[in-house]
């Protein structure tokens, strides 16, 4: 820590993103990136002639994108905003709606909301999930705060209906519920319909996982105008052209690509249920999961033991030690190949 | 504004970045853009197998990018981190660094400085410039605080020497002192190598302007290794994967590329002391500039009517209202067709 540092930061436990291995050699499913590249839509809008632009300044306002996504959503331009990755308006909308101080978030869910919570001066209160791991969405109905729901949860992959998204818009009016959709194309119900109805609520995404994007780092949200406008001031305020010129056609195109999204993301639930059905047959407890991962474990191997028995055998998964979830690893759906190897190294862990 | 947004940010005034209009027709002489674009290293760079790879995520410690910047400037590794844009860094570090409340700027300067002393709760401290627009270092050897001083200076052009930025860091050792470099490879001297002997110095550039990708966002801290890990402490609770991978391929090609920096800063700095000369030529005061743009006013006419005219004329420059500097207009170097127009409309303007 330098003398200049800020005493409000110098405790700060910033976030630990998963490993990302040099060794090439490594079937690598620990940071739920898609197995598959972009589309081709994306490879061709990244032509020589966008190349030999990048001199010129990208459009702060990303229309191109924004466009985009209005088509792909159904919601007019105005409820649209683009960040970069979800990270950036996660960060932004912690830092403009954490009002009155409280924010609400489930013990066990993306690490980076009680770091947000902390860099800006918010209390994190954690509400712990129910014994089988799943959200219990009325114990959010008298959070007076900034509630955050991941929705299919992270680490735990467990999904709420959009029914239940919309009780809890319903019972906590004063609140903003903020609903982060990192995995929600994986077999979710979206609430990105409901922003037209409820001035309450605010619909995180990211083109890092089922638009296959995670290296081209772009986020939307999605909410009524005024608080779109909100977390414009906040990126006005920070880093105007917070996308880059290729970011921003590459997304556009990922977005237009309806029939290759929908190709993939079939092929990743299909390979996700059949590997969850090898998995309960090799006696291992699987948390429902509708996204891109699943958080498994076996009474044979703790959680720490089976990630370092398959890293032995180059496979990497997440372990999250020091949790709730200690027992278990989290293990991103890859191509079929891999979680076939991953099946048959897991057989032989706990044989 | 929401009924949710924070109250402290109700007031703030955000950032207005030049306009980016999308008329195809303007030369456009707004935003200090390189006329130039980047380097065929770059272009050959983003190849289709590298686009075929965004599904990835990037490396969050953009090793390429760090590794080819210490080679650029002779620099350890360790005291180099990368951001979204210089924009991104100055932010991390107005909020780390600002301890003690204070932060000393010229009033003319980046209007960033004072929205990120707004935002972060830190106290802008304005110092004016010197009646000829240039900055009198001594006025900042008892400020204590941060003090942000861009070298160029912004909007004027006017640049330090070297040893009046060192004359500052040995005087005020108990302050940081941040160096914006963003316009210094068109003629200033830059204090890079001052970061091995001092650790109150911070040295922000930004590769927008002489390396051709505006469109890239990349920026670079220098700073001692403490420095430098407080920054990446504020990233890492930011966005950790802060550069998408194309944009790091494309600066770490950059900075590989001396040849043809040097070429298009030559072209630059050529072309700027020939319009110089033609405004001296027609009767325009020219602040002294060692940047990829002029200050430039004319008895004869205000600096809004001359804008309007130069519009008129398709020709798009920047004017700041409401400020010193009104009577003047700020015009990026372009390409020297462009300053040539620029002239003959602005004799046809005067007379």
């Amino acid at each position: 820590m330098s003398r200049f540092f800020h005493e409000d930061f110098s405790g700060l436990e910033p976030y630990t993103p998963g490993e990302q291995p040099k060794n090439p050699g490594l079937i690598k499913l620990n940071t739920n990136e898609s197995p598959f590249p972009p589309s081709p839509k994306v490879v061709a809008a990244i032509t020589e002639t966008e190349v030999r632009k990048l001199n010129l300044y990208p459009d702060p306002e990303s229309m191109e994108l924004i466009s985009a996504a209005s088509a792909c959503f159904g919601l007019p331009e105005r409820n649209i905003i683009a960040g970069n990755g979800s990270d950036e308006l996660l960060a932004f909308s912690f830092m403009a709606f954490q009002k009155g101080g409280n924010v609400f978030f489930p013990d066990i869910s993306y690490g980076f909301y009680e770091v947000y919570a902390n860099v800006y001066g918010a209390n994190p209160v954690k509400i712990p999930l129910k014994e089988n791991l799943a959200i219990n969405i009325e114990e959010y109905f008298e959070s007076k705060g900034l509630v955050v729901i991941a929705n299919p949860n992270a680490q735990t992959g467990t999904a709420l209906k959009r029914i239940e998204i919309e009780d809890l818009l319903r019972a906590n009016r004063e609140s903003l519920i903020l609903v982060d959709e990192a995995y929600v194309d994986f077999g979710g119900e979206s609430s990105v319909e409901l922003v037209s109805e409820y001035d309450n609520l605010l619909v995180i995404q990211t083109l890092s996982k089922s638009r296959n994007l995670a290296g081209g780092r772009v986020g939307l949200a999605f909410a009524e105008e005024e608080i779109i406008k909100d977390l414009s001031k906040m990126k006005y305020s920070f880093n105007p052209y917070n996308l880059n010129r290729l970011s921003i056609l590459a997304a556009a195109a990922a977005l237009n690509d309806k029939e290759y999204f929908e190709n993939c993301m079939k092929k990743i639930i299909d390979t996700r249920e059949e590997f969850v059905g090898k998995m309960k047959n090799l006696g291992f407890l699987v948390i429902p999961s509708m996204a891109n991962f699943v958080l498994i474990r076996h009474d044979k191997v703790s959680g720490e033991d089976f990630y370092n028995a398959l890293r032995e055998r180059n496979i990497l998964v997440r372990h999250f030690r020091n949790t709730r979830i200690a027992d278990y690893v989290r293990i991103t759906i890859g191509k079929k190949e891999d979680m076939d190897a991953l099946a048959a190294a897991a057989k032989e862990i706990i044989t």
